[in-house]
C-alpha cells in the first residue's frame, strides 16, 4: 500500500472514532450542545496534524508481522495510532494555554477561540479520556489489554514530568540562564517528546504483535530514546536555522526564552562576554535583541557543532541498530524506517 | 476504632503515597528541584481537605465485610481513598483556573501561588496520573485491578463531562438565564459531583470485597446517584441560607452566574416581572444586586421549597434503601451511614 492510502485509509477511522466517542456522550443523554462542543473540540484539536506518531504503529505492525496483518488488525492499529494523536492533542491544548502561543497547525489555538478560554483545559481533560473510551470498546477482550493501559499512563506521567521540567527551567516572564544546562535540555527532550512520539507507537504495536519479552521492550527504548532525542534537537536547530517557507512557521524560541539545544551549546562555550550579552539579549522580543544572540550563536559555530552532532548521533544510532539480533523480534526495519524520515530533514 | 483515630490512620496513609510518588519522580533521576515541585503541589492539594469521600471507602468495606478486615485490607482501602482525594485535587486545581477562584481550603489557589500561575495546568495532570501509580503500586496483582481503573476512568469522564455542561451554561463572563433549567441543573450536579462523590467510594470498596455483580454496583448506583444530588442540592441551598461561620465561607453563587438549585427554582417559578429582575440582577457582584435577587428567592419562598425538596428526598431515598434485600450484599448500613452525615446539614 502507497504512503498517500496508508494516510488515508487512517483518516478514515478517525471519523469512525469521533462518532464513537460523541455516541457515549448521546448515550449518557447530554444535550445536544455538549455534542456539538465535543465534536467542535475534536476537529479542531485532534485531526490537522502531520499524523506520523499515529502512522507509525500501523507501519510498526507491518513490519513485525511481514506485512501479515489482517484488516481487523490494521482497524485496531489504527485505532491504537489515532490514541496518540488524541493523548498528543491533550498535551498540545493544555501547552498552548501553559505558552500562551497563538496558532497551532495554522489555525489559531483553541483556547483562543470564541467562548471557549479556559473551557479548553477541562476540553484537553475530555481528551484525554477519550483515550481510555477507545482502548476499553476495542481492545477490552484483548489479553493485552491492561498492558496498552500501562504504557499510555506511564507515557502520559512522563510527558507531564518533562513539561514540569520545561516549565520550571525556561518560565516564558522569567529569564535566568543559570537555571539552563545540556543534562536538564536531555531530560525535557526525553521525557516531553521521546517517549510518547518515538517509544510509544512501537511498543503499542509490539504489544498487538503478542510480544512479552520485558528484553524487547528495554532494547527498542534504547534505541527510540536516542531517536527521539535527536529528532528533538533537530527541532531546536529548525527554529533558528530552518526555512520558515518550508517548516511552515518562523521560529521563536529565542524570543521565547525556550530551554533549546542551541543556547545551551552557546552557554556551554560562551567566553564571559559573551555570557553577559547572552544574559542579556536571550528571552525577548525585540528583534535586536534576538540578532545579537544570532551573532553569538555565529561566533561560537553553533551550526556546524549541530552538523557534527547530527552525524555523531546518526553513527550512534545505526550502530545500535545494526547490533540488534539478526533472530530478533525487533526488526532492524522499524528503527530505520523512523531514521530514514527523519536523518537531515528539512522539516 | 473512633471516627477520629479512623482519620488519624488514613491520614498516616498520606505520607507513605507521597514518599511513594516522589520516588517514583527520583527513580527517573529527576533533578531535586521538580522533586520539591511536586511534593509542594501534593501537600497544597490534595491535603487539607474534610476527606469525606476518601473514609467512606474503609467505612464501606467495613460494613460489607461485617468488620472483619485485616490491616493490609485496611491499608489498601485507605490507598484508595486517597486516589479519590488525589482525583478530586485534580478537578479542583484546574476547576479554581476555569472559574478564577480565589481562596479554596483557606489558602490561596495553587495557581495563586508565587511562580505558579498556567504551571498549574500541569501539575493537575500530574495528581491524576498518580492515581494510576498507586492503582499499579498496589493494586498490579489483584483480580479487581482492571476494575479500579476502568472505575476511575470512567468517573473521571463523567466529571468533566458535568464540567463541561456546567462551564458551557453559565460562562463566568456571559449572563444568560435562558441556558437555565431544572433539567441541565440535574445532569450537572450528578455528573459533575454525585459520580465521585458518593458513587466511585462505594463501588471501589465493593471491588475490593471481590463483589462482582453488575446488579449490585447498578442498585448502589440507583441509590446513591440521588443521594449525592441531594447533597449537591444542599450546597446550593446552604451557599445563599447557610451561616458563614459555619459553612466557612460566605456564599457566592448568585453573584458567580452559577445554575444553582435555588435559581433554577426561582426561573421556574417567576411572574414575567420577577424574571425580567433576574435577568437584571444575577450575575453580578454588586451587593445592591444580589439583596434584589435574594428579595426574589423570598417572595418566591424559595427556602420553604428547599426544605420540602429535603423531606421528600430523604423520604425517597429512604425507601430506596428499605427496598433493597435483606440477603444483598448491599447492606442498607452503607447506605444509612451516608444519609445520616448529610441530612439536615448545616456545613
Amino acid at each position: 500500500m502507497s504512503k498517500e492510502s496508508d494516510k488515508q485509509e487512517f483518516l478514515k477511522v478517525f471519523q469512525i472514532l469521533v462518532e464513537e466517542f460523541l455516541d457515549l456522550v448521546r448515550e449518557y443523554k447530554f444535550p445536544t450542545e455538549s455534542v456539538e462542543w465535543i465534536k467542535k473540540n475534536l476537529y479542531h484539536n485532534v485531526s490537522g496534524g502531520k499524523l506520523n506518531r499515529g502512522l507509525s504503529v500501523v507501519d510498526t505492525l507491518k513490519i513485525v508481522k511481514n506485512n501479515k496483518v489482517s484488516e481487523e488488525e490494521l482497524f485496531k492499529a489504527r485505532v491504537l495510532g489515532w490514541c496518540i494523536e488524541w493523548l498528543q492533542a491533550f498535551f498540545l491544548v493544555a501547552d498552548d494555554i501553559m505558552d500562551q502561543s497563538i496558532t497551532r497547525r495554522g489555525k489559531p489555538c483553541w483556547y483562543r477561540m470564541d467562548g471557549v478560554g479556559n473551557i479548553a483545559i477541562n476540553d484537553a481533560f475530555i481528551l484525554e479520556s477519550a483515550v481510555y473510551c477507545f482502548l476499553k470498546k476495542h481492545f477490552r477482550n484483548e489479553p493485552y489489554y491492561i498492558d496498552l493501559i500501562e504504557l499510555f499512563h506511564e507515557t502520559t506521567f512522563q510527558t507531564e514530568l518533562g513539561q514540569l521540567l520545561d516549565l520550571t527551567t525556561a518560565p516564558e516572564d522569567h529569564v535566568d540562564l543559570s537555571k539552563f544546562n545540556l543534562e536538564k535540555h536531555r531530560f525535557i527532550v526525553i521525557f516531553k517528546t521521546a517517549f510518547y512520539s518515538f517509544y510509544l507507537p512501537v511498543a503499542l504495536a509490539l504489544r498487538m504483535s503478542g510480544i512479552k519479552e520485558e528484553s524487547a521492550y528495554k532494547q527498542a527504548k534504547d534505541i527510540l530514546i536516542p531517536l527521539g532525542e535527536y529528532f528533538q534537537i533537530q527541532d531546536d536547530y529548525l527554529d533558528c536555522y530552518g526555512d520558515p517557507d518550508v517548516i511552515g512557521k518562523i521560529g521563536t524560541d529565542i524570543e521565547d526564552n525556550k530551554c533549546s539545544w542551541l543556547i545551551n551549546q552557546a552557554l556551554d562555550k560562551a567566553s564571559p562576554e559573551q555570557r553577559k550579552l547572552l544574559d542579556e539579549n536571550y528571552g525577548k522580543k525585540n528583534p535586536e535583541n534576538v540578532a545579537i544572540v544570532k551573532k553569538i550563536f555565529r561566533d561560537l559555530e553553533i551550526e556546524a557543532l549541530f552538523k557534527k552532532y547530527e552525524d555523531d548521533s546518526y553513527s550512534r544510532i545505526n550502530k545500535l541498530i545494526s547490533q540488534l539480533d539478526d533472530k530478533s523480534v525487533l526488526k532492524r526495519e522499524i528503527f530505520t524506517t523512523f531514521m530514514d524520515k527523519i536523518y537531515k530533514r528539512t522539516k
